[in-house]
């Protein structure tokens, strides 16, 4: 029997979290919500995704707008096991009472603080924490690059201190209204909340940032600068990544200049949405100078955080005991 | 039989046209040629695309960096019947003459003259004057996405005289020298190439265009106004383009709001790559006031011409005699 | 006697026309108001403009942030015989009341519906339609910028019809919120306003306008192309244009390519905050084909209304009966 | 008797060096070079600088286009004392060449190596080591802007160790053709050049450095993490550089949000160009958490070294002894 998923808000992370999920065989979507009759709600209908709206008076919005409805989000709690919620800033507190109420698990994203769950989820650093959890938290899209790459650069190499600049793009690409257009923006409350986030799943961890929002839509971009507590190589740390799951070495020399060309290359491999699920780190930009390491990393904002979904579900609903074993279940289906 | 393909360029165009190619079950690739071994070669070996390269020494390049190669050039003109000609400018006289001495046939693309192969070539408005050709000429995106909407216009309605202004990206996607960041710059020589162009194809078409570059990379976006030569209403002009192929209608009100939603749409949609091959009408953009026809339409510059190259190679190498056949075949496989 | 203007509203507009106003000899700036204690707030304290607020609270949030406030807005009334009005949208119908029970005239922005104030205002085509007026309204950057070219062009050579595309900016330089970041995005309400507000000022054009928002911050683009009543040449439009006020040729073979290097050229002009106040036209962009003018014009959206703003307080206020003197002594006053 | 300056090449730093220079009262510009004649040269003219060309056929390609020239560059080295080299890069060893076969002194920008010179020069840090040099170099307008607040803060509270990630403008504002449009590129060559050129000036400077380029055109930003060696507190920090020539704090919390903002209060200024000489700090982005100071400060690339190019030529022509003395000197007469 699979796991019933529900998807409430069928926007940039559910539509990918629903693809994610069904190409699984051990879960499946058993309906999404949406509060306007979008190209989006039109594309759940054409992919056969139950939809369901937050209101009677809903129903007829969108009927009229020809667009087929299964019902309100009432009756999608009935009909699942966990919800994913992808809704915007600023209500996932009530919807957290209704997803007690109704006696469903609940996943929350990064956008939410780790204090409306109290169990922060990343597959490989805390898969367990999660263990049969009835809510836990996705961290951000940012936070997951951080983690990815550090956490396996401080089990073997001992990270002192990390100082890290993120570079963040403004708007995703379907965003028409943000901008800025011409400007770098600084997020002026520093140290910004990067750092206590990674410390939500590596507590132990001295790490300081600092952020701007630049005009640009495809990726995130992180400078680490990184102290090691123990001697190594440019060499090693790339045959460590080489080796860690959902982080992927470029070139320069390959072409691979800017966040342009990754998001090319990802088009290429095929990937539904032309998506990078991976944390993009540039070979020819790591170096090891006594005992600080250099690195740049790209994050694909729009779908990072995908396959940790799909793993958190798992620990949730005790699908799968061992981490690494969900993790590779995950990217198998998903063509990581 | 299969038509073997051979693709000169795998780049932004030769890419998707190998994609396209290989979805049809009457012709296939039988090899893609790159000049530097960066991460497009690598995805062609990935898609086990035979890769030739320009010379001896190019073998040597690509070998050290990891990537197959099936040999030179020469050897690929010896595989094929036919070869889609995708190298940037100023080259494509001297392959011509290669072409014609190896007895293949080859298409051009919009980039070129019309002069150089004296054919130029649209499914819908001229698929007969290319048959048997050896050489023909896939006239440009922007040439190609006018010639959509305004060949059935003219058919039913008679168009007396076209005024359009082309907002042109400045850079594809995946080109992150190219600009302008912050500006917006006229195609000083007017009237602009491309009215010419579509009469390369619409010899009678009354039309006149000019042309600004701005900062963005996704789509072009024409304004269109039409004077008509019969009364019609907006409804029937928006009837009669709901059912010309490759023209979609999407709406503002459904959050389609500028070219950052249409891209997003077509990730939507599945597309290899989020490709969309259709030329983007806005229907709540359409606008009939006494003889005069307002629209916007907007071209994804990337895919527009790849349906057309597929339907030039079967009115080249004769394999199917009527356009709107070719057509569906075409787009069927291709799920537009 | 100088007359007396007050500015409500010290942005964008504003501040230019402060500048403007105390550039000449017969006119002062007795006072300007703003809502917020922001750095434009702390430079109209530097330059010596008294600086008016809305309540007696916002007087102490200005004085905590250690800005002069000179008293409320109602106080300013009873300084000014006229007072500029560039407040946002939404809040004219209200001041326009205001500032009649105050008794004191009114100059509104073309932001603003022409049925406000039932006059609209454009130094070189309707000057004496303001002669005296309590109210009117100079049209907005595009209209001005569009009245500039054609009013001359009309006058001289006839326009039977007007199809012109308008290529906004879609943020000031200044405003960091706003995008898009990449995408362009159709006014899809269409005919789009511009026409019939050109119409407002020369009632009996045929003109037809259609326009899209891009990402730059600079300046509008227009793309026009006219029909016109009496044969001509492209040198004979050029020379018209040369000796028009407020109209400035530049050519591409001097580098001006684009909107960027005209914004550089009014940096280098020395102009107050790199102004641009005059309509930039392409000279080599014009070119007369059979009885078609093509031409590209530019318009700086933040300054090109002040000289306008300039003569519309001489007009109402009955300072200078000719037109063509109160623009030569605003041109000569602000260094055009 | 004045000093008599040189400019060869009157682009974005040569045409604001030659404003400058004009405005103190010891010194002045006695020509400017221009290889094409662009609209900057028609400028040049228009200010009555006189403008020399690489060549006798170049004079007649400039009076061609109507713009007046005073001869070849010959010519102005014998009318010169020193000269400020502001040509492109890979040519500025020749040209040294040239300098000092007539027998004239020379300032090289950042873009050159320091081994070009054998000193580099900044006034607050290193006046004196210019002090009657043929040869000295400004460095870079980043390199510039890290001195400018790491130097009064390593003299106060002993810097330990800086973690500086540059943020870069990709394009000046009058430049339409670089990009990106939509990516970030990391300069993958680590740690990147600006921490050694820093230390051309503080040798004993422990910094390390990344850089991205992001699509603006306004300003670089710099994001900067420091250990520091003496406790201290934000607000001493702070009062520092409050007194620190040529740094200017700016607060987001009066609208100071992003460069478009910095850059439209120097407009507001009433700066030649809308320039913004000072290194801008946002006092609310400015935390000291234990041993740890974050700040994030902003360059105008177009113009932060300008003053320095002023000082440099007082160090090197022995005309002032004192620092100090020169800077204010020199702001005073610039206006900041």
């Amino acid at each position: 029997m699979k796991v019933k998923v529900g998807i409430n808000g069928y926007g940039t992370i559910g539509k990918r979290a629903a693809t994610a999920i069904n190409q699984q065989d051990d879960m499946e979507v058993v309906g999404v919500t949406k509060t306007r009759p979008t190209y989006e709600a039109v594309t759940a209908n054409e992919l056969k995704l139950p939809l369901y709206v937050p209101s009677e008076e809903a129903i007829q919005d969108f009927t009229k707008a020809g667009i087929k409805v299964a019902g309100t989000i009432k009756e999608l709690y009935k009909k699942c096991d966990i919800i994913i919620d992808c809704t915007p800033g600023d209500v996932a507190e009530g919807y957290k009472k209704e997803y007690s109420d109704a006696g469903i698990k609940g996943i929350f994203q990064g956008g939410e603080d780790h204090s409306l769950t109290g169990i922060s989820f990343n597959a490989m650093a805390n898969y367990k924490e999660s263990w049969g959890a009835q809510f836990s938290r996705v961290v951000s899209c940012n936070t997951t690059g951080l983690i990815r790459t550090l956490y396996p650069l401080d089990k073997k190499f001992k990270v002192q201190n990390v100082f890290s600049t993120l570079i963040r793009r403004s708007a995703d690409p379907n965003d028409s209204k943000k901008g800025p257009i011409n400007a770098i923006e600084p997020s002026l409350k520093i140290p910004t909340h990067h750092g206590p986030d990674v410390q939500s799943i590596m507590p132990w961890l001295n790490i300081q940032t600092m952020a701007v929002k630049v005009p640009t839509t495809l990726m995130h971009l992180h400078t680490v600068m990184v102290k090691l507590g123990t001697q190594t190589t440019t060499e090693d740390v790339i045959a460590l990544w080489k080796k860690t799951p959902r982080v992927r070495l470029v070139k320069g020399k390959s072409g691979i200049k800017s966040s342009a060309q990754i998001m090319d290359l990802a088009r290429d491999l095929g990937r539904p949405r032309g998506d990078m699920y991976e944390i993009i780190v540039w070979e020819d930009g790591v170096k090891v100078v006594g005992d600080t390491l250099y690195y740049y990393q790209a994050v694909h904002q729009e779908s990072d955080v995908i396959p940790e979904i799909v793993d958190c579900i798992r620990s949730m609903c005790k699908m799968e005991e061992d981490a690494s074993r969900s993790m590779k279940k995950t990217d198998k289906a998903m063509g990581i």
